[in-house]
């Protein structure tokens, strides 16, 4: 079936809507929308793709992204290199940084362990972190994964393996019910969580 | 300010983001997808991208997305040449055909006269749509335009334009109460004109 009057646009609609969240409505309006900018712009994009998957690196220490070796965190002199978050993905990284709360530094997973999609340890950059534990400089990890099963295994894994090798302490991220929300509409797990882990109050 | 780690990502997400209805967010998750994905099959979207932009035409005829000089509903024998339906874009001509229920052929205006946006007849294919008049071939006009001020205009001055060179008809396609939709909720103007310009009962 040839839905679309051009082969081209047929096949730039079946790349587009390979990305997530794009139908092929979507991919559509995307390829309709370049062909109207002038060849440079929309060339652009095509190029800044081939760039981008074929440039990136893995940074080596933290295995964060980065266009050299070392990330930029990493390469950061003001940055306090004794304290290790632990996050699952590089969209972590650029939330919590977005909080500007955080000076250490961090360590990308890449995943979570979850025997169901068939992610073991391996599968994660979890050989890297060992070998940061080993050298003795970190004071404390800071594991902020997600609270789920997956992650809550992950958490006590690396705990077991890095706690051995390391007299670092370990932390995790505070649990509890958001700011602005309302009590009611917590779930009880959480709000339980917040009344088990209170902290002393602060006036401002 | 440099929110990303990498400068190729920030590029990345800079150019995506340009695309309609994308935000950062969005762009950034297209981005770490692609940088999942085997360098090969990310590379086919850069390259998709820059084929579709330079190799892509305008049919000669209708002005429709093609690969060639002419387009497939245009060189395509059994549709019928004499009927012309008249739509703002090639995504009319994806909805018309995805009815399979017009077995003419098309004109792609690019568009519709709108002083606000600066858009007049000359920014349109009616040089190309008064070249197809003028010999004579056609017996309809179908005008398939958008039922706003802009159509509606666009209309009328192609009627004003083709009916002095051709000795063609004109009609525009039917406007009422969708298919489904409650008689209550329907905006009044459709529904008076859905009274106004009431068809024939026919018995199933």
């Amino acid at each position: 079936m040839t839905e679309y009057p051009s082969a081209l646009l047929e096949k730039a609609v079946n790349e587009f809507s390979r990305l997530p969240g794009v139908g092929r409505k979507t991919a559509l309006r995307f390829c309709l929308h370049l062909l109207k900018l002038p060849t440079t712009e929309s060339d652009e994009l095509g190029r800044t793709i081939i760039n981008l998957r074929n440039g990136i690196q893995r940074c080596e220490i933290c295995c964060n992204l980065s266009d050299s070796s070392r990330c930029s965190i990493c390469t950061d002199n003001s940055r306090d290199k004794s304290i290790v978050c632990i996050v699952e993905s590089v969209r972590d990284v650029l939330a919590i940084e977005n909080t500007t709360q955080f000076r250490g530094v961090y360590h990308v997973l890449g995943g979570v362990i979850s025997p169901m999609e068939g992610i073991g340890p391996t599968d994660l950059s979890l050989p890297q972190l060992e070998l940061r534990a080993a050298k003795n400089l970190i004071s404390e990890f800071i594991l902020a994964l997600p609270a789920t099963l997956e992650g809550d295994t992950t958490s006590y894994y690396i705990f077991k393996k890095l706690s051995s090798i390391s007299p670092a302490s370990f932390s995790t991220i505070a649990r509890g019910v958001a700011i602005g929300d309302e009590l009611e509409y917590t779930d009880e797990v959480t709000l339980g969580r917040s009344i088990l882990n209170r902290t002393p109050y602060q006036s401002r």
